[in-house]
């Protein structure tokens, strides 16, 4: 029955690709959301986020503590909107990568500023548990050419 | 033949998810078109938008008539873009949940400025016409717990 | 054996669509990597790229221009995000249409402003290769009806 093999494939196809981008969909919400816990479960145990000239958090603590951090509660008590662009998602085997643009928005006296624009790019890998981050680095696309980098195609 | 069964399971699951998807993909170009009609269809007849703060609308009448109010018709006069982020969905059965950003943008004396940026929960049912919203609720994330509090997961 | 067929056809429903939502998830990125090749080749080779008062670019030697030339490599250099909104797709068999906003982000003097905010539509076709983009026409949304008429359904 070679039908019900490609279809199950095609089904797999499309399913990992939306596994990866309901992930990517998840960050902003639970971001501004302040839940810790549940944005740091997007990454594996061991996943790593780095924000270029901010911080490095390894592990599901480390991730949390940037959402439970001084810099973060302020942007949240100030108000504060983080939204990511449309990925752009590459599917391989038991592996994936993304690359996408994010803005920080916040809210000041009265108005909404953009605080940051930045380029993304996302490692994923098939679980037991489903997909999961394995790494997020981010920089800020401010002219510096490390930043392009990251959104170079795979 | 199990392997049909779960292969429609599966794809109604990627449907459902897709539909979703769609009918949170049209709303900004239906509201920057000023298509009242069809953005109001994209609620239950008895579907509700609240904006906190700014209106409540109850059935396709109410919410075509905010599109087509002196609000809105001066932001489109104006020039805007309601731009929407990744929305994160979730289904259960005939139901559906999905939480993103939402960002009103305004052209204002020759530039672009973020005129509001808030946070949004939707609910969905699924009717006979397919996937329709039942409820849009949307706050601006100005540093209030009720806006932060409709991003948080379900 | 019409399950099979009924799969067969639902699978390239969701197909489709992926594959739409793709090509334009990559333009961002590609833009802002100055990838100017691999962002021409999202078109077929006919293609064209509208820009209301900048530039009409036909084939994958303009519009790889509009990326090479000295308007984007100065935005490149200032630090700038092309960052698309969700886009609401229509596909009817071997083509396919696409509507959504765009924001072009530049880094300016240490902060970020918002520099242009756009309504897009897109018009692809199934080809050997898979899907590409034959046209993509872009106006910027400063009040003209031009720009708003880009957004209405299809």
């Amino acid at each position: 029955m070679p039908e019900a093999t490609d279809f199950s494939a095609r089904l797999t196809a499309l399913e990992d690709r939306e596994a990866v981008r309901e992930l990517i969909a998840r960050y902003g919400p639970l971001a501004d959301a302040g839940d810790a816990q549940a944005l740091a479960e997007l990454w594996t145990e061991d996943g790593e986020y780095v924000v270029t000239g901010f911080a490095t958090a390894r592990g599901h603590a480390e991730i949390a503590a940037l959402i439970e951090g001084p810099v973060h509660r302020q942007l949240m008590a100030d108000g504060c909107a983080h939204l990511l662009g449309p990925a752009a998602v590459t599917v391989a085997g038991d592996v994936a990568t993304a690359r996408c643009h994010s803005l920080v928005l916040r809210h000041e006296a009265g108005s909404f500023v953009v605080h940051r624009v930045s380029a993304n790019r996302w490692s994923f890998r098939r679980t037991a548990k489903g997909w999961r981050a394995v790494r997020r680095e981010n920089a800020l696309l401010d002219g510096a050419e490390a930043a392009r980098a990251l959104l170079k195609g795979v």
